[in-house]
């Protein structure tokens, strides 16, 4: 098969479209043709060679593909040779072929097109783990998505909405906040303009649930923005690793910080990949099919072309980045909210 | 009534039994005749002026009592004057008589004398509102109790059980641990020879709950003796009340950090007192009934010699200090679990 490799990784690595031993389908996995892959903030981090994939995953790029059964490892009853699909990886979706246990492979929902469900795996298992599974999120409460326009902050946006949650979002550029605003969220705060803490203290006495991708830099204003007996779910730490806490803080307001991640989840077993992907399956496929949430997708390119990918990702944007791998074969679904697309199949 | 003023509130503070003006039950309040109250580490902190009352509260001590209702103000249907009682406070229990919501009033749980009565409410309230409001524990996790002599430990110790659950104490005395392994312990840790994150570790790779009352100087000892998706909730700022937090441990084991208190919950709505509660009379005080809890007492002591029940909890002990209001005059049931008994009455 093809595969992209990272030929020089650090600052600016080079991703090659490049041959690659092909991948088998071991015991209770499935193997995948891949249709389409999507960019994830962590493909950067690998790319540069600060995230290395987890101990037993593939050393190639990528988090999630939609594409058809290929073959099934022994011990796999649910899908078979031919079916379509989208799948949550630890590795490997920038590749013509991946295997993936069959516990983390998901039908394509109802209405949305092969190449675009390979946008959903990722934020949707993200957005239902942190804040259903996590944070217990639930109607009548508030959340507030920092980087309303990522993939996180559009797949949230929808979710939360449909859970009946009153949705904040903050973001740098006021386009942006408009595209959320067209996505549901009830508050859109430009973060360059004015502080979030104060507006969301004063506007809602502070947020229940807060998914926060910015670490150490943000703990004491995040943890300031809730409301009592809130929660900071922090998945990201793209403003450093380490910070004070203030205890007294916290048991003042029944106040909370739980950092998660998704890739590090074990494959099966209580808080496995298998736990969540269950979950957004039974819960989440069916927004999706009620057209309740649809995909957001910013862009759509070919695998081959992912360093533009990645460059994009660095860029100002509003949804998905999906890289395709044979997108002339694949039909295209009309549920998807679509931006500037640029991939060479449209 | 009489009841028990502060005269000079400092390291060591007097403890007067004297005249104070009678309480009044306003609307949706309760009047109890006091039979007991029992001690808390923050009747002690608020003798020493480390602690003012939250706004709108007694300025007397005492956050738990048992009695006789004498009174009911408008809008009360579901008391009736002569009802045996026992009631979460938010002071005022050091007194003949205190005025409660009666949201916050519970009946006497079946085979429980009224005086062992006023040692529940606390307790229960900060184990049932942590361990399962706040923390899920459910049958096949475990739960550390720091502390496990303390009238915290000596509940959570049982409740834990009842749930199903693995339960881990440390305590610095050996007697005190036996004490909590016929309570139902499962592993015992005296922390003066051994250091708990690396027992807990090794014994069963971390626990899913802890209950801690100890704060900063065991923050990053209490993260890392979780297991992965484990909780630290923390009930107490012995320790201090600011530590560094390593935010990358957090997400890496999906780990979290929450504060909680007791008397700072709003009386009602989402959060309350009242919704604690009526948790614990749902599901604690069958529990109690079916002979799974009992209350564990330390001492009985009578309410004017609180000053000695105060230095009572400085010392080794077991279970709760109650402080008993007319001893006379109430019967002992059988439940109970006595430790050394000091009260005239016995």
């Amino acid at each position: 098969m093809r595969a992209i490799t990272v030929t020089n990784p650090g600052a600016t690595p080079t991703l090659t479209w490049a041959e690659a031993p092909d991948p088998v389908a071991g015991p209770d996995e499935v193997l995948i043709r891949v249709a389409a892959t999507a960019v994830n903030r962590a493909d950067l981090l690998q790319a540069s060679g600060n995230y290395p994939p987890p101990p037993g995953a593939s050393e190639i790029l990528g988090l999630e593909c939609s594409g058809v059964v290929a073959a099934v490892g022994d011990g796999v009853t649910d899908w078979t040779v031919g079916d379509e699909c989208c799948a949550l990886l630890s590795g490997g979706g920038y590749a013509e072929l991946v295997a993936v246990p069959a516990s983390q492979v998901l039908p394509v929902p109802q209405g949305v097109s092969l190449v675009d469900a390979a946008a959903l795996p990722e934020v949707a298992c993200t957005v239902w783990s942190n804040l259903v599974l996590t944070a217990h999120l639930h109607a009548g409460q508030s959340v507030l998505f920092h980087g309303g326009g990522s993939g996180i902050g559009t797949m949230g946006i929808q979710v939360a909405k449909a859970l009946g949650a009153t949705v904040v979002v903050t973001a740098s550029h006021d386009d942006t906040l408009v595209v959320c605003a067209e996505l549901g969220a009830d508050l859109t705060i430009n973060y360059t303009a004015d502080d979030f803490v104060q507006v969301v203290q004063a506007a809602l006495g502070g947020v229940d649930v807060i998914l926060d991708v910015v670490g150490a830099k943000y703990l004491q204003r995040n943890i300031s923005a809730l409301a009592d007996g809130g929660r900071v779910i922090i998945i990201g730490m793209q403003g450093g690793t380490t910070a004070e806490l203030n205890i007294a803080d916290l048991l003042a307001h029944r106040r909370g910080v739980i950092g998660t991640a998704l890739r590090s989840r074990p494959p099966t077993g209580p808080g496995s990949k298998a736990e969540v992907v269950q979950a957004v399956r039974e819960h989440l496929w069916p927004m999706i099919a009620d057209g309740k949430v649809r995909p957001v997708i910013d862009a759509v390119l070919e695998l081959p072309d992912a360093g533009d990918g990645h460059r994009r990702m660095n860029q100002r944007h509003a949804g998905k980045i999906v890289l395709t791998v044979n997108p002339e074969g694949h039909n295209r679904g009309n549920q998807a909210i679509r931006g500037n697309q640029q991939g060479a199949s449209r």
